[in-house]
């Protein structure tokens, strides 16, 4: 055993690979989404989950005020499109989704945004959130679900999802995303901030 | 877009995968662990995590109880032993770490057994638990962490994570761990509550 201490900011790291799941949100006629890593369920019955995101980001603020939001899990094919979406922020468009190439339809339970590229979706209705830290802790209920390429499970010969293991050891700071299928890592687009 | 309704008790299915952490707690004497699917950051100063656990398994009383814990990430090449632990619970032993063939030793922060062959452990302090649906939702401070094979991040060269996929889609319910390396499954043992 030659564990190391490690840095209480490095901390985090050790959960990856994670795959992240896209936030969408609509607020006032603009459209917001993130990738979230830390996201995850919580309960059965209800269907719960919780989600953690830094309150500076407006996708939260969005999220908070339209206390609503949908989770989409994206296949790799869209890993360039879930990567612009960390590197930019919902303040700059008015539909960030379709800025970085996604299209959406509205839910029906709660007409919030769901992507149409993805692999499966969720509607959820925020009970409460609460900082946590430097992260508010949201606790949401799923009103509806839908997949394609699940049947009892997924099928991963069908969905390739994408395994966030973070942003390249190295001088560059591109997403660092994995799969399944290949071992080599496909470094898809840059970020100013490394987690 | 063919995406079909998903029944409530698959929604969880679409985390998948997830890298199942080992949670270890030792009271009164006794050692009791289990895999966390449901374990995630939620804050980086101070270093915060949140696990979400049914409040009848006996290693949740002993959290409870406890008030610490550890988390332990294990290579793939434990898979074997992890799928035990998910199998068995920790009446039935005094030290069920020891019963699937893991070796313990004592964290200096908290006294909290961390397992040897992990490739990262974290010495966990409880803030707080409360009733979310089905489950009981920890938040807890992480006191110290370390790793073998990693420097900013994961060495996945080194470090082979396993990866939970689900419980088979066939007859079998074994689990179902995968890798970044192989793309085949490697059902590793016999469960008998598939989630």
């Amino acid at each position: 055993m030659t564990r190391r201490s490690l840095p209480p900011e490095k901390f985090h790291r050790l959960f990856y690979p994670q795959v992240p799941i896209v936030v969408s949100v609509k607020h006032e006629n603009r459209i917001g989404g993130m990738p979230a890593i830390w996201c995850m369920p919580t309960s059965f019955k209800p269907q719960l989950i919780a989600l953690a995101i830094a309150p500076d980001h407006e996708t939260y603020r969005m999220i908070s005020a339209a206390s609503n939001f949908a989770l989409n899990w994206l296949d790799h094919r869209y890993a360039k499109q879930v990567g612009k979406l960390g590197n930019t922020s919902a303040r700059q468009t008015c539909n960030k989704l379709l800025a970085v190439g996604l299209t959406t339809i509205e839910g029906e339970k709660t007409g919030q945004p769901l992507i149409q590229e993805a692999s499966a979706v969720a509607e959820c209705t925020l009970l409460e959130n609460r900082r946590t830290g430097t992260h508010e802790l949201i606790i949401a209920e799923v009103a509806s679900a839908s997949a394609d390429h699940f049947s009892d499970y997924w099928n991963f010969d069908q969905y390739d999802p994408i395994l966030y293991a973070g942003t390249g050891n190295h001088d560059t700071k591109a997403w660092d995303f994995r799969t399944l299928r290949r071992k080599e890592s496909s470094d898809v687009s840059q970020r100013t901030d490394p987690s």
